[in-house]
């Protein structure tokens, strides 16, 4: 199938009952089937979901053993017999979704992310906290070889998520989009798309040092929630006509922000929300709602065309991702930082060490 | 301006002061502005916003002395120098939305209901409650002169209403609807609508009579809340596939079925609020709503555009509307049976007795 | 893989060099790959294209030999390694599309009929004038065992096709659409869908007959270009407000209706092209199109879920084909009668003798 | 009504008979009716347009004597009882649309420019080449005070028409979209519009001069159709992927440029018609249309949302259109220098000599 040599066994980072820690240790490679490829993962970011998946706090429970990771960006070295897209030696990306059916409703009207059988990476099936992983030919992203694979992990989970819910706000180019949680991780990445998209950004977060780094990325406008008085009047005023914005992703959901933002939005504006704090519920008041025609709609991860379309905007060198890059080796060093809160940016670990 | 006789005096029904009661009286008929028309108003249907009118029990307050009644059909007696395209004999119907600026950035849109300026009948400016009534010449309803004056009276506010919020759903000919207090008033035009437009309706509301009128007017599917061990699993299986309706109408609600909707929508599906209980809260858990891809959405009346095609599948005689009849002098017999909960149907009032 | 008996020869109809005839012969039955079925195809609607097929007077080459068909109905026999959603048992359509690569930008959105690698049943693959098929089993129909095999054949492609124009117009429920071609196979399949969405049917055709079965299907006007003294005024004057149809089809194409079609559509309406007369050109005058800012839009045929849709409608009873069975060996009769022009209805063939 | 002084006099240049040329004499000031403004017009930008509006070389006649201009910005100085939402002394903009009933189904569903009533500046009422021009109230532009009234002017119609193209191409951020005609007035301002929406920009143009300027503005490629040996495949091959842009705006319309268009339009593409030329038709090819479901459709002037929007896209400084002011005595000699076809750039007059 390829004269690239495959190693029986590869280092990985294991988690082996819920709760974790990850173990690091050496496990088989495996074969792809006749759809999948096999990738050689370079780069992997980590995100708090992978914490979620080593705790198993989340309802839906992990498969065990569980390899985590859903950001891997790497070169396929092995592909089934049935794979005519991807080459070996392409670089490609391994998402939060490994596969789906391609054949259910939603896959069929392009909404694979919500296909009933979706494999998930480092949840469902094994994802890219090792050297070499498995992932359906179909979905893994294509990477274009202009970008390092470093750089562009993130963009995987983080990047294709934020850009596909700005997709979903129906804003259109000049509109003002709110952005709450703009300070953060998704946030950064949210106010370089919604520039890129043509979007005005309101940004609203806490503190001077994320007002800047806010400004510094595009936002127009920064609305702190630590020193405004009154958010709602501040947000409103952000937009010239008073009027509010068109659309508001809440990145950094909480009651009170989902709440507020129903009370600022435009009218016939649309709430996405992202995030997903444990056991939250969103609230609105029903006449405000209606009398206003207000839209509040969750978006979750982006389709595997909103993946290609993610990726080329960076590959443009339109959106910076700060990282910092440790070995997968330290993978549980990183997750103690997490849980500390003390994460800063994005960790990209180094499969190589 | 015209040759009709327009006396110089009226019976209308009067609230002079919240709280009411309407005082049956004779009131000076006013004379249209340059933009608007003197209808002499036929029929009114009356509508539970009227009471709240009365009650002064909204958060808005309305203007005092009031003639109430949004729901008017009549004729045109009367114009201004500027209105063009009605005539004097056109049938014409007095809506909700009397008028609005036509130049703010909503008016431009075509979402007039959403203009800060607009003019409510019966509300912030007099209504049909009279037998002559002012309205803006470009928002008054064009009743097509086959549609008796009675009959449609109804349809000028909750068909419209409900209409739109058909068309707000996104729901597609052939895909399901639910609509939750289907056994109702606005729910009996509501699933005349849906049939109308192709729409398969599942029918939610407590009883079985109310279930026998849901199914003889096209719903599919009755699920009747006062039996139903597990609602949200009888209306997911109501639809052939089990993954619940494309959309839910919310006619008749109240924290517990905005719930529950958003448990048994499909996925990517739309939930619209419509109906106004008073302090009421929608509540939905975020995760769900975010790995679902689920919209809530509320929706107002329609606008201008929507006042046509909603007459016009009436006018084709696809929308049944059971009515009573009474004088308008008995404005408060209706108001009264309305606060004991005894209204059946919708009740029309005659302006000429 | 199953204990289904299949033989290792069938009967089929196969195009031994282009130009015809099809030779009825014995030839072997295949088997699936990993990700394919094998249908035994019990019945298979004849359309023009297969004709078209065997001739090769089309610009795309076919393979050769060519066993034609693209409308089979029948029962899946066995089926590949990575095929989960589809059972031994389950009923199946072969329909045009019977594969195509799922990766590239067309099939990430749901726009499969465009993708650059699709195979063509009865064209770049062989199709179902045979008594066991192959097909990719994520594009198979999959057909309810409600319906006859026989009667839902011609739905495979025509009806598909006539559904996804419909959907393609953007004409909404209450809207008109003029179906140009009315009275023919397709047409007839487009009058019944465009009424079970809810939209309003101008049937144009010539003659009498094909307006006396236009009308009974659900056209409310029909204007016959054999008798019409100017159909551009007839047409427009068939629409209430004589401003002509929101949308029209063309299924008998050729220069002169199309142009015809712009000059009675409505400003802002679409016109939609199906049918494919060899070397014609559409052509519209620059500037009508423009002030009046008209679309015209070529629609091909549906995608998967198009499919599932336009069956869904034919499972409940409102799409009536009319089609007369003959058997498979009767195939170059058909083609035959099709060549004179003497064919009304659909022809099945039977692939049992 | 307002105690600014205005003069029962003013300059203005009449066409007293088509063919003209243009008079530069006295004429009387009107008073606005009771829904119009009185605009003391400062600039007015000169467009093809009001050429053969004097030449009377269209199908449609212009009102006589006529004064031309539609692309004035100037200040109110008087309006009707009616009017609201404008003040004496604010900023505003006489566009090509005057004026239309607001009544009609296209002004209900905010497509104004295609309503039947509309009126027409320097058509078929007069326009802005005087100093004191009438306009319907609800349609003159809201021009914002930071902007300059002669550099804004060629944005009231150029600006609108390119923006609202863009916008009906229906090209998403990210997405490529060719522009042939680049390098001519239309043309450089749709491509900064274009990169202001986050689109890609293909310019296509004849000659080296235009290519810079395309190259300067924004257009990442240009291809030259007068050295280019393969236009189609040039043009297919500025695009990552090789399929072509996602729309075309074809602003320099003859049948040649429109047929290619179609050739390198990406599958599921939409070719937008803007330009007029005289008694020119488009002409595409049937089964390609058809096969590669492509869309056609023309766009005429925006409406009164986008004359907003695009004015807000100059006003934060994106959209620069070099310009020549001239007196609006010498007319006729801007008018001559067109006619031998030797303006570069756009003119603009200044009604105060």
């Amino acid at each position: 199938m390829t004269d690239i040599e495959i190693p029986s066994e590869q280092w990985a980072q294991v988690v082996e009952k819920s709760g974790g820690p990850v173990v690091y240790k050496k496990i088989p490679v495996k074969k792809p089937s006749p759809d999948e490829v096999l990738i050689n993962v370079k780069y992997s970011g980590v995100c708090h979901t992978d914490l979620h998946a080593m705790m198993g706090d989340w309802p839906l429970p992990t498969k065990l053993p569980l390899v985590g990771g859903h950001e891997g960006a790497g070169v396929v070295v092995a592909k089934g017999e049935l794979v005519k897209d991807v080459e070996i030696g392409d670089h490609a990306g391994l998402k939060w979704l490994n596969g789906s059916c391609l054949a259910c409703s939603f896959c069929m009207q392009a909404d694979e992310p919500l296909c009933p059988h979706a494999l998930l990476s480092g949840y469902t099936v094994d994802g890219s906290f090792q050297q070499y992983a498995i992932a359906k030919a179909a979905h893994v992203a294509r990477i274009p070889k202009e970008c390092d694979l470093d750089a562009v992990a993130p963009v995987l989970c983080a990047g294709i998520t934020v850009y596909k819910s700005l997709k979903e706000s129906g804003a259109r180019p000049g509109q003002h989009v709110a952005i709450v949680g703009a300070g953060g991780g998704l946030g950064s990445m949210a106010i370089q798309y919604a520039r890129a998209m043509g979007l005005r950004v309101i940004g609203i977060d806490g503190g001077e040092e994320k007002g800047q780094s806010c400004k510094s990325l595009g936002a127009e406008v920064y609305v702190d929630f630590t020193s405004s008085a009154d958010i709602v009047r501040d947000v409103k005023a952000a937009t010239p006509d008073g009027l509010g914005p068109h659309a508001v992703l809440l990145l950094a959901v909480s009651e009170k922000p989902f709440q507020q933002a129903t009370e600022y939005i435009r009218s016939r504006g649309t709430v996405v929300c992202i995030g997903l704090p444990a056991g939250a519920y969103l609230k609105a008041p029903v006449f405000d709602t209606v009398v206003r025609m207000i839209s509040i709609k969750g978006s979750y991860v982006g389709n595997r065309q909103d993946t290609q379309e993610a990726l080329d905007f960076f590959k443009r060198g339109m959106i910076k991702v700060p990282y910092k890059t440790v070995g997968l080796s330290e993978l549980q060093d990183v997750y103690k930082l997490m849980q500390k809160g003390k994460i800063v940016g994005r960790y990209v670990v180094d499969t190589s060490r």
